[in-house]
């Protein structure tokens, strides 16, 4: 029962604090959850006095705060109502609390909102995250679709934000390649924003996990985004940015990635187009891998020596395999009228011996012939 | 006299021998190029016996396939009509010899076949090489334009291979913006590959300077291109690639940059076409900077601390300069029916007293107002 009391006074902080806030983070370590939430609906700090909030700066004014909105919180029977539309709460400690989110330190998730049919803390642990400009161009949606459908053809989930645009592309893209995806929302999971996402959250729910930080009802706030991303960026192995202007959301996630130390990647484009310039900025000032296609992410994501790829080649052609003697003689061969060895060698800047030798060579591979001025350029049939 | 005669041995030895040829490159460390020359004309290395070309691995062959083109070398005469038409011959220590090739070793050019009106060593003590595809893209050749013009326009001189694509965008741009360009060839001055771009290289000599390492009437061969590539990577101060396949030419020019250690650039393009792959392959694998604009390689290529723009940002808005309560007040502002203080601070999750102290400023700033219920988010005009 007390295990219950501390996960319902948990689940009820989620309610009077924003997420990411650190004082609520720095008094979690200091007391437990029931404690902390007494303490709010108490209006001042933990006794004994000092004890617990002790060096929390300005502890007493965000337990005031908090307490403003202690009409916020639930009880017991609408939580289960939740509950009972499909909705299931993470805390730390569960079996599906994915504790990567632990290096979030103070400002980590007090609890997660879960709709699908994934495991969260599964999913995750081979994921890529994909996010970018909402304002994407048809170039940035057909990358982000092909390279989140490439990761889930090899077994690696999609993290998201839910948004339109190049997040909608990321999530689309592993559905229909029957992968699974996580949508980490900046609303509630009933609010679910954006409104016109309704079906692809359902989408995502049926074959992967949609996620929230806020009860299920609230609406998002612009400052939530950037919180939010937070959580995107240490859900996954690793931040692929397709397409971000310079002002977009989507360079903060590749911050947060950055500050956490994951690696972090950016599809480049064309430099004419500004949908592209926050990419080029982070691979040039913040060290971002600019990778073009999903072998290269999960290159970069696994383990060093797994996820290996084959080398990216051109053409290949005959010629390639000739040692440079042989390639300077073959150049000096005439196309038609043919020529003589010496005349070949001295074209080819090399003694006559070394002509000869290559001339024989070259012929037996079927580079040149002999014909009546001596030896000329075999044409291909 | 001796310094002449000195002078026209290294002459005919640019006729004798390839340019970039090892070999003869560390005779002339050894001997002077009169002694070389004299030992090719007596068919074997220098004497006494092995003093000189002690070492040289090969020699006496290399001097059997030099003497082979003896015929080649031309009389004092006929340099003096290639003079008349305007072509004049650098070699080491000549006041316009630019210096910087000496880091070329072995592999530096003996003399170098010039044409044009500027002054070579002193255009290329700030200058960038923009080099790519021959099959360049509509994108391609407008970004080489552009930023050969903007170098142009701010002083650097842009040097370039002369071919058809890329090449030729870089030093029109130079031309455009009334800057010096200089294009070095794989052919001789007079043959001037390619042969569709003899204007080109009028207008080039017009404003800039035309260069080869090739005798004047010399054709060009395959290995030849890649051989010329290492003296443009070694003129400039850095060097651009614009779209280049996998196969590229352009990423032999880069190599020669990266094993001189002198600065790479790649502008990137788009992941779905292959004229930029190799582009993209040397910014993740060879560590070359992600440009994007003339200022970004200025940036590159000058002396730490010199060069510097402006940083790149995108558009600033009015709320950019909130504190973070404040945003979170503004943010809980009812649009249009407004509120009172309490209700927002229960939104924002903040105290009741930042709430009033964020709402008298936010007012005062013009971003709220009071109305009958409360407070209310002002309408721009």
């Amino acid at each position: 029962m007390a295990a219950d009391q501390q996960r319902f006074a948990r689940i009820a902080l989620s309610f009077v604090a924003e997420p990411g806030d650190l004082a609520l983070g720095a008094l979690l370590r200091a007391c437990s959850p029931a404690e902390a939430f007494a303490a709010i609906c108490d209006g001042h700090p933990p006794q004994p006095a000092g004890k617990a909030g002790n060096g929390i700066r300005g502890l007493s004014r965000a337990i005031e705060r908090w307490a403003a909105r202690l009409d916020a919180v639930p009880t017991e029977t609408m939580l289960a109502a939740w509950e009972r539309v499909g909705i299931r709460i993470l805390c730390p400690g569960d079996p599906e609390w994915p504790t990567q989110l632990d290096v979030l330190g103070d400002a980590r998730p007090l609890v997660l909102w879960l709709r699908g049919s994934a495991d969260l803390r599964f999913a995750c642990l081979r994921s890529v995250s994909i996010v970018g400009a909402r304002a994407a161009t048809g170039y940035g949606r057909h990358v982000a679709t092909e390279m989140a459908a490439a990761l889930a053809e090899r077994g690696w989930a999609v993290i998201s934000g839910g948004a339109y645009g190049i997040d909608s592309c990321a999530h689309l893209g592993a559905l229909g390649a029957a992968g699974i995806t996580v949508a980490v929302l900046a609303s509630g999971l009933s609010y679910g924003y954006p409104k016109g996402h309704h079906e692809l959250f359902t989408a995502v729910a049926g074959q992967g996990v949609v996620v929230s930080e806020w009860p299920p009802d609230r609406a998002p706030t612009r400052p939530g985004f950037l919180v939010r991303n937070r959580v995107i960026a240490a859900l996954s192995c690793g931040t692929v940015v397709v397409e971000a202007a310079l002002r977009s959301g989507a360079l903060s996630t590749a911050r947060h990635a950055r500050d956490l130390c994951r690696p972090l990647m950016a599809v480049p484009g064309p430099v004419t187009s500004e949908t592209s310039e926050g990419c080029h900025e982070i691979i040039r000032e913040w060290g971002a891998v600019c990778v073009t296609r999903a072998q290269d992410v999960i290159e970069h994501v696994s383990p060093v020596g797994e996820g290996l790829g084959a080398r990216r080649r051109g053409p290949a052609y005959p010629r390639d395999s000739l040692d440079p003697a042989s390639a300077a003689v073959l150049e000096a061969v005439p196309a038609r009228a043919g020529g003589g060895p010496a005349v070949i060698a001295a074209a080819a800047g090399v003694d006559l011996d070394t002509a000869i030798r290559c001339l024989g060579a070259l012929a037996a591979a079927g580079f040149v012939e002999r014909c009546a001025q001596g030896w000329r350029v075999r044409k291909y049939a």
